[in-house]
């Protein structure tokens, strides 16, 4: 026998949701530790508290919300996401896994179904990592992959304010310690961020693991020179290594095609100025793989190209890896429990891999882990016009009600 | 028979002045219409006043110092440059042009010499047109090639103030017509900016002309998505196409060697973060050529190869001309009285065209005008190493003195 939750009422929440830093095309910018993303935070407790659960913030401003199991003192079934969004991003990414967590509560709560184990609605900080460089930021510390001091020394893009100042300014630096706890099961609900289900018309993806994935800051330094008497032969133009690397990591993707990703994120040079020949450049490359053995491959073969394109300008450079998530296989109890669930509900749906780094990549280190993935519109996310239907969004809510099931009652 | 300046003061005055804006590196930061800019033309008017000079400001705040001449209603004789620099410029470009002409109304005090024609110095307003994006404004606008409202109307890159706004802020918003006024010679002494008199080990160059040269802004717009799971075949990667067009451009460059220039100071990315395929890019374009065809050439090709690398990819683009400047060439009396002063002072030198753009080639529009080079170390500018040695900063301001005064008196 399955449940199923309200649907109406979860859609209704994610718009209300999304009026909180809503942008002008559809979107929303909720960074993490923002005045805004407080306020995200401040709404999910008002309802939260509506269904008489208990919250805490632990020291990193994880947000933990309890719904008491029949034995308190059993390990707890864990289930959310993460509110901030980056810049220009959408409604749903993060959002959902979290709303849904509080719906998964509220459909128990109103059908009075007690379980054995508690549950705990988590909402981690700075999943995005695109004010504080360092996505995944709050589960990291938390599963101990990170050090606090180190987390709370991060600086913003924007104001250069310290993590551990806005968690004290937005009161959200609590007391308990930010370090894992007893967890019988974590599920993380979210939109896939890619093409495949929607390609493929399926409703619901069973994740079995994630991607290895990584982080670099490529500097190349040369000469600042003014733009119109230096000859092009006697400059040393950072501009000019770039077109001579840009390409070929672009043909070493190509290489490991279909399932390598590489993206250039952020781009600027220095001075900036339109008639100086830069005397710096700087770039982000994130790169990514399913399989341990070619990701490694790519990232030495980057590490190549770029030192020989700098090396035949005589250009000095620097690769400097800033953040990386090695994949993970997901547990196969809660793997099983969702797939458990897929299949009583009678939805379409096929076993995947996340291409996307998540807060369960982190727990999945140190707790029973797996995720549920629902289709988005184009595959498109970290977008304004991310878009999930009313219908996959109820459908996804449904299947983590009934994975928690499992393991919770 | 030849007069000589007093070398000494002028480099002690070139070092004083380079205080204002000082970096720690040893080059200035002294942007147009700032406190330190404003700062710098305090300081002149103080040691111009020393020796009796008038002064007022236009409208768009050039600044005229003025020494009087035996018949105040001939028409004048004209030196100057300007004393705003790059965010990380040197100490001489422009600033040693200023500085050689109040050098020369100085030794003409010094020593008693009254001309027959009065000669003015002028400080040109946003001379480098990095702060407001339109360089050798002020210029333009007193020759008549630029309205007064646009420039006015100009914004700030670092704070979007207009340059009207920050002209009558800094009380340099004068009543005079900024519209040019009879003149007889202008002269613009400045550093070369390029490596081919120190290459040459030659002391002067007689500049008879200058380059073609145009800016230009490229947009590209694709579509913001997930670093992670969004397969690179279903990108729309605005990064790609630069892939596609930059090395292109340099091979274009390459191939009208060696006078082609072709540089790229600004790029830019939105949403600018690490983890998003960017859905914008900006970079500036700066292109020029000594030969009209050939510039001409130039500009045509490098619209194709971006118009082909974004159409490739389908990705839409703009080419944006922000600014240009037709190459021109020099007044044939001006250059013989720069070429007979450096002859009677037994100086090497060579007749050379100019690489960069300078105030004299607005001026060249609509009165007589040439310029005067001395060399700079490793034909570094736009840089906080930038260089000219004593000896060369003395004989070129030799070189201006004798040139004014064989029209001057």
């Amino acid at each position: 026998m399955t449940e199923k939750t309200n649907h109406k009422r979860l859609w209704s929440r994610l718009m209300e949701m999304a009026k909180l830093g809503a942008t002008p095309n559809g979107g929303c910018n909720r960074q993490a530790l923002t005045d805004l993303d407080s306020m995200g935070r401040a709404l999910l407790i008002e309802w939260a508290s509506e269904i008489g659960c208990s919250h805490h913030y632990d020291e990193i401003g994880n947000l933990f919300i309890r719904r008491e199991g029949q034995s308190p003192q059993l390990p707890v079934i864990l289930v959310g996401s993460h509110l901030d969004t980056q810049p220009s991003g959408g409604k749903f990414d993060g959002v959902y896994g979290v709303l849904a967590g509080l719906e998964v509560l509220h459909t128990l709560t109103e059908k009075e179904i007690d379980t054995l184990h508690p549950i705990e609605l988590v909402v981690w900080t700075n999943e995005e990592g695109c004010r504080f460089d360092c996505a995944m930021m709050g589960s990291a510390v938390w599963t101990q992959s990170m050090p606090l001091q180190q987390a709370y020394d991060l600086q913003a893009f924007d104001n250069h304010a310290r993590v551990e100042d806005e968690l004290i300014r937005l009161g959200q630096k609590g007391q308990v310690s930010a370090r894992y706890f007893p967890i019988k099961a974590a599920f993380e609900l979210h939109i896939e961020q890619g093409p495949i289900l929607e390609h493929e018309q399926l409703t619901i993806g069973v994740v079995k693991g994630a991607q290895h994935m990584s982080r670099h800051n490529i500097s190349v330094w040369g000469q600042e020179a003014h733009a119109g008497p230096t000859p092009m032969s006697s400059r040393r133009d950072p501009m000019m290594a770039l077109s001579l690397f840009l390409p070929k990591l672009y043909q070493l993707a190509e290489e490991y095609a279909p399932d390598s990703r590489i993206t250039f994120g952020i781009i600027d040079v220095e001075p900036a100025s339109p008639n100086t020949v830069p005397g710096k450049l700087m770039l982000t490359m994130d790169i990514r793989h399913p399989d341990l053995a070619t990701y490694l491959d790519m990232l030495e073969k980057s590490e190549q190209i770029i030192s020989q394109s700098c090396g035949s300008l005589d250009l000095e450079f620097q690769l400097k890896q800033s953040w990386h998530a090695p994949g993970v296989e997901f547990s196969e109890a809660c793997i099983a429990s969702v797939q458990q669930a897929v299949d009583d509900l009678g939805y379409s749906n096929k076993v995947m891999v996340s291409g996307a780094g998540h807060d369960a990549v982190n727990l999945a280190r140190v707790v029973n882990t797996s995720m549920i993935f629902i289709p988005c519109r184009d595959g498109l996310s970290h977008n304004e016009a991310e878009y999930a239907s009313p219908t996959d969004v109820g459908k996804g809510a449904d299947v983590l009600l009934n994975a928690i099931l499992s393991q919770a009652v």
